[in-house]
C-alpha cells in the first residue's frame, strides 16, 4: 500500500481539526485512517518478539526486512468493531454498562495500527505518529466531555507580564465544574517531568485543584531491534517523588499500562495509573 | 583533518573523567581537543550569516558545501590565550582582578570550536557536542569550586521508597556552605522547564535554599540554513512564570547570552541571567 493512502485521512484531519476537534467528522476521518492502516497491516507478516515484560506478549508487523514497534497481543484486536461501538457511544453520550477493557483495546488498536504503519512506510518518522495520537486522544476526550480544548491560557496580568501560557490540551467544563489538563504522549521516558511541571504552573497561576491533570500515554515499551526483545522503561520511584514534590496528577491513563506503574495504585501516597478506557466510564465523576 | 584527531582527546576524557572531572589532566585534554579543532577550523572559509539578533553578528565555518552552527563574532577569539589563562587561574585558585568578559570569550571559543568542528565532520550528531560541553563546563565548575560533582543523590527513605534521585551535576561544598545544582545544555528551547522542575524536587527533598540552581547554557541561536539567517529562540515570559511558580534558580549562566533574557535582570521579580565568565569571579560569594 502506498504511504499516501494512510496519510490522506491524516492530512484531512490536520486541515479540519482547527478549533473543532470534537466534531464527529474528525471521528469519521480517524476511522478511515485506521481502516486503511489495518488493510495494510493485515497483509503483513507478524513477527513474534521476546517479551521481557512479565505477563505481556508482543509481536511486530514486518515488511521488507523492517519491523514495526511492538504490538501488545492482548490489546490488539485487529478490527474496528470496538472502535465503532466507542464512536457510537460517544455520539449518544451513553456509557452505561460500558466495558472499559474493550474501550482500551479499541483505542489501542486504532493508535498502534497507525503508528506501526508509519514505522514501516516511513523512515525514522516519530512526529507523524505523535501528532496522530494527539488528534486521536484529543478527539475522544473532547467528544466524551462535549467541549473543545484550548491550547493557550491567559495568565493574570501583573505589570508588563501580559502573556498566554502555551499548554497541552485544556478542557473547561464551565463554572463550578472541573477543568482538565491533558498532555498526550506516545511514550514519556525522562521527559515526563514536564507533565508535572506544567501542572505545577497551572496550579500556581489558577489555584491548586482547579485543573485535573490527566495525561494519556500510549505505552512505555522499547524494542531492541537486534535482539527482538521488548522491555518497558519505567521510573516509578521518580514518579512518586514528582507527585510528592512537584504537583498532583489526578490520573495517569495508559493504553498499554506498564506493570511497574500499575503497582503505584497500591502504595501510599497513591498515583492513580489506569487503562484509558476507564476514563470514558468515570469521566462524569472525576473531580 | 580526519575526524579522529578531534575525537581522540574527547574519547580520552570520556575514559578518564570517571569520578574525577576536576582533575587538571582533564583540563589538558580539553586544551588538546580545542587546539585540534582550531587547527581544523583555521583552514576553513568563514561564511557571513545574516543576524536577526540586534547587536550581535554571526558567521559560520564552511567546508564542502556544509556550514557549521553560528559563531558569535564578538565572542570567538580564535586562539587559546584566554583559555590558557583561565586554566592557569584555576590551578592557582586566584580570580582577583579577573576579567569576566575575557573568561566568557575563552570558554565560548573552546565550546564553539568543538561543536562547529563536529557539525562539519559528522552528520546530524547532536550528542557528541552536548557531551563535550558537559565535560567542559563540569571540569571548569568543579575546578573553580575545588570539589567533584555527584550525579545521584540519596532520597529520604520512607517506607519502601529507597531510591536515588538522578540529577545533573550537584556540587557539595560541605557543611554550612552552599550546594550547587548545575544542569548543562547547549541550548534549551521548550525543554528548559525540566531545569526548574528538577530544582523543585531538590527543594522539596532537601529543603528550599540549600541547593543553588545555576544552569549553564551555550546559546539559543538557531540558523536557518536556507536563508542563512540567525535568530535566537527565547521564551522570557514563560521563564518568569517558571521562576514564580515552580522554583527559584539562583543564576542562569550563558556563554552567548540572549538579548531577551538579559532583560529579565531588570524586571521584578528578577531572574539573574549572566555571562558564564561572571561565575568564576562571583563563585565564592554566591549563597
Amino acid at each position: 500500500m502506498p504511504a499516501h493512502a494512510v496519510e490522506r485521512a491524516y492530512q484531512t484531519i490536520q486541515r479540519l481539526q482547527g478549533g473543532d476537534i470534537k466534531n464527529p467528522q474528525i471521528g469519521e476521518l480517524l476511522t478511515e485512517s485506521i481502516r486503511e492502516c489495518q488493510k495494510f497491516l493485515d497483509a503483513l507478516e507478524r513477527v513474534n518478539l521476546k517479551s521481557k515484560v512479565p505477563g505481556k506478549e508482543y509481536f511486530a508487523f514486518g515488511a521488507e526486512g523492517k519491523i514495526s514497534r511492538p504490538v501488545n497481543k492482548a490489546l490488539y484486536v485487529g478490527d474496528l468493531s470496538g472502535w465503532n461501538d466507542l464512536l457510537d457511544r460517544l455520539a449518544r453520550n451513553d456509557f452505561r454498562r460500558a466495558d472499559a477493557t474493550r474501550i482500551t483495546q479499541a483505542i489501542y488498536t486504532a493508535a498502534i495500527s497507525f503508528c506501526a504503519s508509519i514505522d514501516l512506510l516511513k523512515r525514522g518518522d516519530q512526529k507523524t505518529p505523535g501528532t496522530f495520537f494527539e488528534y486521536l486522544v484529543g478527539h475522544l476526550f473532547a467528544a466524551r466531555l462535549g467541549v473543545n480544548p484550548r491550547t493557550r491560557l491567559p495568565v493574570l496580568n501583573v505589570d508588563d507580564l501580559k502573556t498566554e501560557l502555551p499548554t497541552d490540551f485544556v478542557f473547561d467544563l464551565g463554572k463550578g465544574k472541573p477543568k482538565f489538563h491533558l498532555p498526550v504522549k506516545t511514550s514519556t521516558r525522562e521527559r515526563v517531568i514536564q507533565v508535572w511541571a506544567h501542572q505545577r504552573v497551572l496550579d500556581g497561576v489558577y489555584g491548586t485543584g482547579l485543573f485535573l491533570g490527566t495525561p494519556v500515554i500510549l505505552t512505555e515499551t522499547k524494542n531492541d531491534v537486534v535482539k527482538r526483545e521488548v522491555i518497558e522503561i519505567c521510573l516509578p520511584d521518580q514518579w512518586r517523588l514528582y507527585q510528592m514534590h512537584i504537583a498532583q496528577l489526578k490520573r495517569i491513563y495508559y493504553l498499554d499500562v506498564p506493570a511497574a506503574y500499575i503497582a503505584l495504585n497500591q502504595v501510599f501516597p497513591r498515583l492513580h495509573v489506569r487503562p484509558f478506557g476507564e476514563f470514558f466510564v468515570e469521566a462524569d465523576t472525576l473531580s
